[in-house]
């Protein structure tokens, strides 16, 4: 078996050798040039097993493809161009010893190189008993324009792109014992649900439209659940929200279901983008892009901190009530 | 209790804001404003509870101090600046409801304040039973200016930082049963062996110094072990390395101890720079900069992968022994 910088030296061959990268993995620290005018995004996503995910749920390469799909999905929130990320992993010295760490990789690489991300550097560890991922991505903006959960202003439109519900729905399933078969060809609703959960794509295409464009006023991913992120915007926008119950986008594979609703406003992990459009902006944002709807699901308001739902007629408080880690 | 965005919050408003920081923590991601000419140097540290360090052995002061010591060690081996740096913590729940995440960042911060390095994000999340923690340190240098692992050329003077071995040698005293005492004032030698290890100091003047003169070839920072890290300078550069035993500086407090030689050598953690400077330039090199030495301990040579160590008048072959993860 390869030791740790046998293993190195294999992905860093691998690694992309572009994107203003003068030292990549194999010195002390990784060196970039970032381009004038531009501003540097940086974000860092833990994830720990048994805690964030479990052995048995999810394969070694879509743990990968998840690692990377988080760190990107924050890039994403903040309206910038991914391009460069480090990793560190923690490995048992068993799982060291097996090929998890390859097709670790191999998930991770792929959906690197899908969006041209080059990895520069990491750290490799040994565990005593659970996988650690630290997943770190950088990416640039134009300077100024990083789109933050601070800039909404009363009377401005709400947003989300695709669908909310199916990453929670995916987890009880995998908690209930279901499985991703690799065999079928075409996916069954409920496996459809299960890689909502395990193989989130991250809205970079939204991103950098909405970036580009300066159509977003702020901006946030769903990681926790969307009654959570939407107060998370409001708390930094020193604003308030209401939204419309029958206006949020449930993914049409738990629509029937009577938790739907609840599933969609604080189940977490579909890492859509929430985005705030000011009023005069609103014809502008696409219907779909790429294949990807927007959906309007209500306007911010100026009572601070205060998130209203409107369902059936009624009004009624929401309060966050997504993931906490503690 | 506070949860985490409480604690985020109070975090929050004792990092500095400074340094070219458009957005610090509290956002998706961290925003900052690198210097045109400069480039951006980026690494990451993984520590693990019980692979890199034992609760009962190191206090969460001494613990925040590390984790950043040691990615601005890696800072420093490249000759850059630090600015920046962000940390992810997975804590387990019994540890996030003691008073433990404050004094770790009390450590912490104490250490990046020093150094004037703002703490921009990070991540939380709660973990099984170990304490993790990964530290991503980011810095600058002028453009081009890096010092790799691969400059060093035949004839380059090799060149230490500081004193060898005294860390591995409070570990093993760790390892033993000896802890330090808050107690006294004048530290006694085990105490400042203990502290080697426990407290490391990133040679940060030595660093700058030897970027701005642009005097070193090649740098490294000793953190897997003299012998090792040699190696990597002379794999990465594709050169080889003779070095004189006696002329290392072994820690004055392990001088006298039979193993003291070999702890110097493969001991690990010293967190000194090991650098190679040409030899127009060698009289350039200060004997003393702010109190730490730098001894001349041998010369680059053209035999590639090739480390011989003179001792007793006798040369023999040296072999990489430092820490391995696998």
């Amino acid at each position: 078996m390869s030791g740790e910088f046998n293993f190195i030296e294999i992905i860093r061959n691998r690694a992309r050798h572009n994107r203003g990268i003068l030292q990549g993995i194999g010195d002390d620290a990784a060196v970039i040039s970032s381009r004038p005018k531009y501003n540097l995004v940086i974000t860092t996503d833990l994830l720990i097993e048994d805690i964030d995910f479990k052995r048995d749920w999810i394969s070694p390469k879509h743990l990968g493809h998840k690692a990377l799909a988080v760190s990107l999905s924050d890039l994403a929130a903040m309206g910038a161009k991914p391009k460069w990320v480090l990793i560190s992993l923690g490995l048992p010295e068993n799982i060291w010893h097996s090929n998890f760490k390859h097709r670790f990789y191999s998930g991770f690489l792929s959906l690197a190189n899908q969006h041209r991300v080059a990895l520069i550097g990491g750290d490799i560890s040994r565990t005593p008993n659970q996988i650690i991922i630290d997943s770190i991505a950088l990416g640039e903006t134009p300077h100024g324009r990083a789109i933050l959960r601070s800039g909404a202003q009363p009377n401005d439109h709400i947003f989300v792109t695709g669908t909310l519900g199916g990453a929670a729905r995916g987890l009880h399933l995998l908690q209930k014992g279901e499985r991703v078969s690799t065999k079928r060809k075409r996916l069954k609703a409920h496996e459809e649900l299960l890689l909502r959960h395990l193989k989130p794509d991250p809205r970079i295409d939204w991103a950098l439209m909405l970036c580009k464009k300066q159509l977003a006023t702020s901006m946030i991913d769903i990681s926790d659940g969307l009654s959570s992120d939407l107060m998370h915007i409001c708390s930094e926008s020193y604003v308030g929200a209401t939204i419309e119950a029958s206006k949020i986008p449930i993914d049409p594979n738990i629509k029937t279901s009577e938790d739907a609703l609840s599933l969609a406003l604080n189940g977490g992990e579909d890492y859509e983008l929430l985005f705030t459009v000011s009023s005069k902006n609103i014809r502008k944002i696409p219907k779909l892009l790429n294949g990807i709807p927007a959906t309007y699901i209500g306007n911010i308001t100026n009572k601070t901190k205060v998130i209203s739902i409107i369902k059936d007629g009624r009004k009624r408080r929401l309060a966050p009530s997504g993931f906490k880690h503690f």
